[in-house]
This record gives structure tokens, sequence and C-alpha cells, in this order.
């Protein structure tokens, strides 16, 4: 039968011949990954099932990204006991300090990742590896464990919902609100287990980075993965990387589930409100509310890419007096390209603050966390009540050129109209 | 009478004849400073006290730079809190984020303090500011709402020590080196309620920067201030900030409760060993213990000259694989230069993580904080058990570059054997 690429991708890491979707598949493994938050749990689960050893040392990736550089005596705790078991194990890729960086930029970025693969992730934007083409979930850290134990999982062949987007798109206007409009249309659980598959000239047209920042919010419309077809960009992006990939696009006469297309040549920059990610307005009416933060980083927008869309808007320019714009590279590879490109000087000149490569406040987890009713603008991928601190704080997503020139306004801004 | 240092500044602000040590003089201040540890204590002492405004709104500095960028929702609420009291005083000199930094090296940076001042601050290491010649000390919160209402504040005069180094300083030996040898001498208590005060020839060949380091520490000897007198080097620094100041040297005859004299010519860098700042130890005679994180910054060592210290040791070379080593440039003018100068790329290169402008791990307060058994190398001032995290953590306070080679062998190491 003719496969999607979700279904393809499945096929080839199992000898169970896919039939359709809804089927239970036992598939290899390319990747296992944990952070700092979730890898402590995977290997008290890894220990309580009595496993002795990873199933290969080298497809294991334990990345301390989160809370790095250590935020408290509990974060420091849960990188030791993972440093420990990675000594342990010799496990090849256990990054910490110097080295690491946010773990879906850095993966990719080390090639470690790549089209085909299946990677299972204690992480829930795992799934940004499926702009590479890799069928890429996150799951519990008890799952985690046993594909760290046996090399394997299963999987329910997930339907798919093809999103086609078509079209130029205008100036300010890139990857991040694509998937912003998307979700806005779909819902938080309109892909809910199902695989997102993307097409269409738009999506041609952009570079990988861009669709890894639109894989990576899959998860944000319950997206059981989000993929692209591999292409000739894609191929030069792994190669470049070591690997040797092939070309991916799924069958003619695949069957999806729903089929969405989009002209985006009229596109807005995109802004998903307080307090789901579907709450997503063009920004021009969206409110130009006070705004006391701006985040640029994650794993969503922490790219160069990012970098450079986010400093073309600062350039020459002063963040506003009330405002604090915080910028996280999301790699020590990313930071060293920005500091080369004079990115950095750009942000520190309009008066931003640069840290190093962590998730951060992202997650509310350290590094710019909002007090009761401050507002944040943030490149980031969730804006659930309290996501970046308090419960009386507000998140509002948006691409790096609206969280750049929100911050020049000191209040939710369109880049447009600078 | 002839007077000290600290005799004659102090004289300078109040009407009261001092006549020697041990009298209680009520004086003005120059400026009264606290953090976003402390400004919560002081403001709300301030209110319950019954004052309605600050005694003067140009001399009070609140500066967030502990926990910043902000590091989880308390300290968030912390600095919401004060910069709402400032905005309600309308306090010039209230500093958040992208302007901010660490205070001791933000406030001389900016012409806030300087020679002949009396600075109080709500933080231990306001002392800072006697390398400039300012009788300046950390106070308890309480005491700081009282001046912040006030503008004047009661001292007992300090009896003084004096700690003449000659000789010219070895390579790879300097001021963090200088006030470590005083403090292993005297011992924590050695100084306390005491004026420090510093010359001899190697004092006169210091920079400011260096004058600063070991004023920053007077108080690891329990002293009340530590001063250097104000030579053409200090108002050459202060003038280049706006101000308008004269030299300033203790008189002839004037009376010291002891005089210590080193001749520095053949001086080792010098290492606090766990846990107390007394326990120092030519870094020769230090073991080769391994080390998980160094830390370059701080209030006592993080200023342009520290940073190019550093960046010396490790340019061209990489911080060991084990090893995190985290810089933090101490303010955003700071981080500036040192993106000029190349001292960045030489960090990053290098492998080490560059953070904000933060007082970060040097108080435990974020940004490296050590987990159970670690052992870290630090530019910072206090080596008190569980300083920097864990109660079963170590650190070794040290100069830049000891610092800086200890990150590269991973071990506590002397960069004259590198």
């Amino acid at each position: 039968m003719a496969h999607t690429l979700a279904q393809k991708i499945l096929q080839r890491h199992t000898d169970q011949k896919i039939e359709g979707t809804g089927q239970i598949v036992q598939c290899d493994v390319s990747l296992v990954l944990a952070n700092d938050i979730t890898a402590p749990l995977a290997i008290k689960s890894f220990k309580a099932m009595g496993a002795k050893s990873v199933f290969d040392k080298d497809k294991v990736a334990l990345v301390m990204d989160h809370f790095t550089p250590q935020k408290d005596i509990a974060s420091a705790i849960q990188v030791k006991n993972t440093r420990e078991f990675a000594q342990e194990q010799n496990i090849t890729h256990y990054y910490e300090g110097g080295d690491c960086g946010v773990e879906h930029a850095l993966l990719p970025e080390l090639g470690l990742v790549g089209p085909g693969d299946i990677v299972i992730g204690a992480d829930s934007h795992t799934c940004t590896y499926g702009g590479l083409g890799a069928f890429a979930t996150g799951l519990g850290s008890t799952d985690v464990a046993g594909g760290m134990a046996l090399g394997s999982t299963w999987f329910k062949v997930p339907p798919t919902i093809r999103a086609i987007f078509n079209g130029e798109l205008p100036e300010f206007v890139g990857a991040k609100d694509l998937i912003l409009r998307l979700i806005g249309e779909i819902g938080v659980s309109g892909a809910l287990y199902k695989a997102l598959e993307f097409g269409g000239s738009t999506v041609d047209a952009l570079d990988v980075e861009g669709r890894m920042t639109i894989a990576n919010m899959a998860i944000e419309a319950g997206g059981k993965c989000g993929l692209f077809p591999v292409d000739a960009k894609t191929l030069e992006y792994t190669a470049a990387r070591g690997r040797n990939d092939e070309a991916l696009t799924p069958d003619e006469g695949a069957e999806y589930e729903q089929v969405i297309t989009f002209d985006v040549s009229n596109m807005s920059p995109m802004v998903a409100c307080p307090h789901l990610p579907d709450n997503v307005h063009p920004v021009e009416n969206v409110d130009p509310k006070k705004v006391d933060q701006v985040v640029i980083g994650s794993c969503t927008n922490g790219r160069i890419s990012d970098l450079r869309e986010a400093a073309a808007v600062l350039k020459g320019r002063k963040v506003a007096s009330h405002t604090r714009a915080i910028v996280l590279p999301a790699t020590p590879n990313i930071w060293k390209q920005a500091l080369r490109e004079g990115l950095i000087e750009t942000f520190m000149d309009s008066g931003c603050i640069v840290g190093p490569a962590t998730c951060g406040p992202c997650l509310g987890g350290h590094m710019g966390i909002l007090a009761d009713g401050e507002v944040a603008v943030a490149t980031t991928n969730r804006n659930f009540k309290g996501r970046m601190g308090s419960l009386e704080s507000e998140v509002y997503l948006s691409s790096p050129a609206v969280a750049a020139a929100s911050a020049l306004a000191g209040e939710i801004a369109d880049p447009r109209k600078l």
C-alpha cells in the first residue's frame, strides 16, 4: 500500500507489514534521548526494570540542557547522577557544560538525528527532528528507559494530517508564523496521536532550520510527530554533519485523514496569546500590551537563522528601558557563529542580556522567570498559565522578528511597522 | 590629631570632632545601596518605620544583580516589589535587566561612588569602594532603611590595621593573591570592626581594579572597610566617570593599631582552601584535586582586567572535558569591552560557558550550583561550607589566572607551570 511519511519511516524499522493506521508495531530506534529533568527518572526506571546496560552506547544521548549552568542543588544532583550513569555505561553522547546546548538544536547540529530515523526522547519537543524527516516523538521517562535497554519500542501507526502551505512568505513572516497559524486552525488537540505531514511550495522554499521550528511545535497541536519530506536541502544539511542520507517523500496515493491548505501570500506575523498555543491572532489584532520581558531562544527559535532575524530588527536600536530582553543562543556553536557574525554585539549594543545555551525560562526553569502580573513575548513554544513563572503572568508566543520588535517598543509590536 | 584614612573620611561627614577610635559619630552618607535580596527587606523596614520618602532620590541605588535574569518566581517578585518602590520614589539609580550588572562593579563604573564618600549598602561587599578611597561598608537591611530615610547613620570610629605590600609582583601573582595572603595571615576575624588601610610600593603600582579586588575582601577578615589612598590613578579613573575628586592620604603620624608588612617579590599565587577564606596556601602546596567547576566573575574578580588575565591563560587552549568553566563579566560594559577585545571569543573557543552579568553562583544563587562532592575553583570571595551549593561541596578561592589554569587542567593548577 501507499505510505505516508510516518508509515514509510516506521516500516523501515519493523519487520511487521504496515497496512494502515491504528496497527501496533514494534520498531527498532535510531536514538534514545533524555535530558537533565527526565534522565534521572529514566535511569531509575532502567534500574528498576533490572536492565544492566544500554542497548548501544552510541545511540543514547543525555543532554543536560534545561537548568544549565546548574540552577540549584537539586538540579546539580540530577546532573551528577546522570553523569555517573553515563560514565558507568560508557555513553558516547553525554553533554554537559561548555559543549552542551539545547538538545533539539544540538543533536541535529551533531548529525545524531536525520532522515528516516526513529528517535524517542523523554522530552515532548523531540518531534523537532521531523524537520529533517525523522519520525521523532516524546515519550515518558519509563518508556524511554525501556528504549534505552531494548533499542526498540512500540507505536500505534498514526493517521496523518497533511498541512500544505503555498505561496511566497511576506516580509517578517516565517516558519513560526506558519506553525502558529496551523495550531490556531486545528487547535491544541487537533492532531492528537496523529502525524502531521507538511508540504507545499512554501515548505519547499523553507530552510532546514525553519522546518525544525515547525516540526518542533507539532506537539502543541497534540501531534505524535511533524514530518517534512527529505529533499536536497535536508541532504545538504545532514551531509555537512557527516551523514549519508537519502531523499524521502510520501508515496503517491498515500491516505491522509485530512488535508488542510493555506495560502501564505497575504499572511501577517502571528501571535499566540495567553494561555494556549492555539489562541492565535495576527499581530495587528493583538492589543499593544506593555511587555516586561522578551525571550529569544529555545528549541523552537534559538538557531542562527532566528538570531539573524532578531538582530536585523534590533540593529542600531535600543530595547525599551522597562523591558528585559534575554537572548539565549541554543548551542555553543550557534553562539560562536552569532559572535563571528556580529549578532552578539548587536544584541549587547541594543541592551539585551545574552545568556548561555539553556532552555532557561521557556519552561519556567531559570534565567528569566516572571512575577505576578508580568508579561512576556517569547519565541518559545508554550504559553500555558504559569509556564514561565507566576500563575498570574502571561506569555505571548511569536517569531523572533515580533519578539525583537516588542523588545524595542516595550509592548507587543508589529515588525512591519518599525 | 593625625587621622587615618578611615578617620579622615568620617570627619568629612560629621560635625563631631573625631578624637580617636571607639567614638560614636553620626555621619551623612553619600550613597545608600541595596540589591534584589536586601532591598525588599530594607523597603519593608523603611515603611514600618513610617518613612514617606527617601532622603535624596539621586543618592539611593537599587541594583537587581544577584538572581538576574530572575531565577525563580520568588526572586522575580522581589525584583518587582523593588521596581515598584523605585518608581513610587522616583529613584534615579534603579538597575534591572540589560543595563544592570554586579553592584560593586557597576557603581564605580557609573561614577556613583568615589574618593571621600561614605557609602552604606545592604551587602557585605560594599567595602569594595574602599579601592577608590571611599569609606564603604555593609550594613543590615534595617540600618540601610534608616539611611535611605535619613541620609545619615552612626559609626563607631574603627581602629585601623595598616597592611603594607612592598616589591614587584611576580608573573601570575596579583591583587587577589595579596588579599588572600593578608587574610591568611590575620584570619577571618583579624580585622573585626577595624579598618584595613593599604599602602606600599606594590599597592602604589596596582591599578584601580586591583585595588577594588583587595578592598572587596576586607570583610573576609572581618574588616569594617578596606581603604586605599587616593592617588593620580584613582583620580584618572573617577574623572573619566564624570567626577571631580581630590587626592586623599592618611595623615602623617596617624595612629595604627597594627602595621603588617609583606615583601611580595617571591610570592606564589595563593589559594584559599575549604572552608574559610583564611585557609590560604601557595598554589604549589595545594593538592591537584579534580575540579568540576570553575567560576570567573563576581564583585571580586569580574572586571575587565580579570577577564584579560583569565583569557591570556585560556587563549588557544581547551577547558578539560569534565570541567564546567563559567565566565560571568560583572557588568554589561565589561561584557561589551571583553567582546570588543576578543576575550569573549577566547572564552567560547576554549569551551567556557559565558553568562550574563550576575552574582550567580558566588553565593549559591544560580548559574553554577554544586552537587554533593563537587569541587569548584572560583575567583569569588567566600568558600564557606555550602556557599556555592551542596553542604558536601568544596570551593577553592583564587585569582583569575589560577582559576583559568585549573579549568584547563581539570584540577587545581599553577598557571606558572602551563
